[in-house]
């Protein structure tokens, strides 16, 4: 008998009827002897319904107050699961983050998880229930209800599995795994059996959408065994499996998958002088603001000045412009300018670190295409690079090719 | 300085912009020196969207769960409510029952409250905030969610005003105070000034939907002052004053109003045996079910049987009729009967304590009307009749007339 996480996500729980589709894929797993705990999200639309009427009623929202509305979305979803769960004979008790008690630090919007009281699980676990929990929130120390941010709802998942050393976290969404790119963009795209952890986080970060990155930081960190499935199946298949080491990665691809984003933007500082602590002084401010720096460039100096470039949420541009014009004197920049006309793209495996020539290929293959890179930022595992946000589908379609993603390894 | 409750109800707060217009009548009430309370129920029609996609998940939704999805409609409104004060530059926390916390019993859907920890409020108090409270709802001692059922949200304001010893607990509705009778069925119904506790308890129970009965008891029980206002004015008027004390009950009529409600339903035990225990063994089991059973009446026996009828809400005649049917062979009864055609009217007035007459005066005008009537029931200061449901309006206006209600005192 396993103790399983799952999570559903808010198509996975959009009207009455998925909802019922949901309390009997759980019934199933629960009838062949499993402990489960569900987290489940926001009906579809529902936190952006939310949104727009605390938009209606103020035009910048104050976060504690937007996590007080925010947060009833989920608490809606576990209370009409736990009523489905009952009418198939399921015992169930639902639980709101600050029920359970999910503790985070008070950065309403996206705050971060700091422990979980897990007593109260077990004891309905012992008692026979399936546990449901609202995803996306919890509860900071003054008893403050928090969210933890857009996609929370998979990081709640991965906590709670972390919490209860459960057996595995499934991730329920709608698709039935991890592609090696997006099967809209790419239809040969193919599912990935297993993935490193490494090379999910560099998916994630690069938007490839199937889960959330800080979920998967959480997942690495506390080794949680992590597994993709679809809750459009009417039997889930294997899905996707997260893994921890190297050598269960069965599929030794010099590249993995390519991941894409176009919700970011460009930020340039243009002739800063090249001195050390200017990064700091740049990305401190933004950092203190909450806004998450992702690509970060910064090329080699000429006469003394550099230009610095990194990006932001598309959310976030203005702000972060705001920002560094007020420290353009002090920062002694030449300009700052912003761009959200951009998109990433991410060329990701841990088969790449044994392999030269992968960044050459790519840059060819997108040369040959008459595509211009903006920008390019390296790690081990990972090359990624901006391009014109016109060229992204062109661009992932002629790299997926490139790579033979296509073929089976 | 004054401490001052004030409610708000659901058509109050039932759009972005009304939202808006209550914090502009909160933020006056602040400037002009007071500590506020504010307790909100959820946007009108919330809590039906909640209760309809409870019931398209399952027909009969558990109270646990229940109490958990309907408690959002209230969150919501509190953290609208906050952002729109914070926008006029007024501090403002919002609280959910279980954050304040209102402790409750586990009645789920119908909970009562036990006690309120105020720390946390007067310290917000202290440091200038305007505290919003969601109404209708608590928390068990487990940590469960529990609510009031409906109309609680005035119960929240009077027990919130009496934990805290407010000077005053205002009901904001959409009415302008207590009427002699319902304006819509009686045009010269007339604003009463004041009411007192038992007048106001008899006309709530009757089903004057000014303010739910159990905020009444509630007020009458911690002496809250209460007073009746419109949240649809521009400038509130003086409303209606619920007093304590007779003798501030300046109009001194012999009787202050009609109540009337249609959302009951009669329920007769026919012939049962007139031994001591029958009533008990009659009306408990029917309380043990949580129904609330109102007008009862037993009449003398005959042939050493009788005939008991009670009044419960249309809601609960299905169960209630079930459970005695169980239990007809026990009571040997000879027939259990029900009828949901049905109107209660009743004539309340703490005048009427020292005036004969008046229930002669009530039969004598219906039954000039050719209405017969079906059940009577009398207490010190208020008689009640049930009749056919399809003579309600008349009956209400022949005796507003009768009774020179439209008349100042």
């Amino acid at each position: 008998m396993a103790l399983i996480v799952q999570k559903y996500g808010g198509t996975s729980v959009g009207t009455p009827e998925r909802i019922r589709n949901v309390a009997r894929r759980v019934a199933r797993w629960r009838s062949q002897g499993n402990d489960l705990v569900v987290v489940v999200s926001a009906m579809t639309g529902e936190t952006d319904r939310l949104l727009g009427l605390a938009r209606e009623v103020s035009p910048q929202p104050l976060g504690r107050e937007l996590d007080v509305v925010l947060s009833t979305g989920e608490q809606v979803t576990i209370g009409l699961l736990c009523m489905a769960l009952e009418d198939l004979g399921v015992k169930a008790r639902s639980y709101t983050g600050a029920q359970v008690r999910i503790v985070t630090d008070s950065a309403f919007t996206k705050a971060r998880i700091l422990r979980i009281d897990e007593e109260r699980m077990r004891q309905d676990l012992a008692e026979g229930n399936v546990v449901v929990v609202a995803g996306f929130q919890g509860v900071d120390d003054k008893g403050n209800i928090t969210t933890l941010g857009r996609g929370g709802s998979d990081t709640t998942g991965v906590a709670l599995a972390a919490a209860l050393k459960a057996d595995e976290c499934q991730i329920f969404t709608d698709v039935d795994g991890v592609y090696t790119t997006d099967p809209r963009i790419v239809p040969e795209a193919r599912r990935l059996k297993t993935i490193t952890f490494e090379e999910m986080l560099e998916m994630a970060s690069l938007g490839s959408k199937v889960l959330q990155i800080r979920s998967v930081e959480f997942a690495g960190k506390y080794r949680v065994r992590l597994r993709v499935l679809s809750s459009f199946e009417e039997q889930e298949g294997e899905g996707t499996l997260i893994t921890f080491e190297e050598d269960e990665h069965m599929e030794q691809a010099l590249i993995s998958g390519i991941a894409f984003n176009r919700g970011e933007a460009k930020v340039t500082v243009l002739g800063v002088p090249d001195k050390p602590g200017i990064a700091y002084q740049i990305v401190d401010p933004i950092a203190e603001a909450n806004i998450d720096v992702d690509m970060i460039v910064q090329n080699v100096s000429v006469d003394g000045t550099t230009d610095f470039s990194f990006t932001v949420s598309q959310a976030d541009l203005k702000q972060t412009l705001d920002i560094l014009r007020g420290l353009q004197p002090a920062l002694g920049a030449r300009d700052i300018m912003g761009d959200d006309k951009i998109a990433k793209i991410g060329l990701v495996g841990v088969g790449m670190r044994s392999h030269v020539g992968v960044a050459s290929k790519m840059f060819r293959t997108l040369s040959e295409e008459g595509i211009n890179i903006q920008m390019i930022s390296t790690s081990e595992i990972k090359i990624s690079v901006v391009i014109d946000e016109k060229y992204m589908e062109l661009a992932v379609r002629v790299l997926h090719r490139a790579f033979e993603l296509d073929q089976p390894v």
